[in-house]
């Protein structure tokens, strides 16, 4: 098999090169944006049918984002930790997202090209090729954000455009 | 610029080769464990925060799906109608989700590398390239079922797993 043919079979350039980072980054605009749309109170208390409130999702994603590709780098070396020190407030929440954007953009630099092909167990239980985990951490915060938009629509709020994504 | 320049950064065998339509697929199963497991009524009718019936946002995505590639292959070819007589019984839905499944595949199959690359405006209105309407159709898709999921646990019945794709 020709080097070529491995590369159109296995196929990660989209993944390494900028448009699949700036496709994530994009999506954490918007799920900013709906953080953002929440009153602060129901941020941390509202919820639907007995889901979490969306304070506890947005920790997850902020636990799963950075450490989660730090984990594909080098697995074992990152934690899993869904909750922090926030007091109800907001701005502490942004906080942490805003400080995981940088970090995210400099994690995907060192992601050589392989690591996307080749299978990781993250976090010491989940197991996938590097894209694949990458493809979960955006489709789950997709997930996660559109739950966030029925929670606004409940409390009466207009969520921002899904198109949304500076 | 060399070829293999060029291929890494447009990048497009990730998306012209299996892993992006298998991927798709997956969450095309997903999304119909979620549609079986609404009470037939409640589908049609159920409603969180003055959002669409769960029916009505399956039907967009039906919408989407293979009219939307078609539109990437041929600019012009398909229309966007989003809605269809069902008599309000899942199987008609379902029915109809079901047919989309093989229209997928086969449309892919046409779909050459470059479309993926090349802007297109598709249904008579929405600009971006190939590759960016795939995202958005696998994106919206995700969006639609996790607020069905808000649904199905305001109705006490617990979704599907997020990783059950087979």
């Amino acid at each position: 098999m020709s080097a070529t043919t491995q590369e159109s079979k296995t196929a990660f350039s989209v993944v390494n090169e900028e448009p699949l980072l700036a496709h994530w980054q994009g999506h954490r605009n918007l799920t900013r944006k709906m953080i953002e749309a929440f009153p602060e109170k129901d941020f941390f208390e509202f919820s639907v049918g007995g889901m979490r409130p969306m304070a506890e999702m947005v920790m997850e994603l902020i636990a799963i984002a950075g450490p989660g590709l730090q984990e594909i780098i080098e697995p074992g070396s990152a934690d899993f930790k869904e909750s922090f020190e926030h007091q109800n407030k907001k701005e502490n929440i942004l906080k942490k997202w805003d400080e995981q954007t940088p970090v995210i953009n400099e994690l995907w630099e060192k992601l050589p090209k392989e690591k996307f092909e080749a299978e990781h167990t993250i976090f010491g239980e989940y197991k996938g090729t590097g894209l694949s985990h990458v493809f979960y951490f955006i489709d789950n915060e997709i997930h996660h954000r559109a739950q966030g938009y029925v929670y606004l629509r409940a409390l009466g709020i207009q969520p921002p455009f899904f198109w949304e994504r500076d």
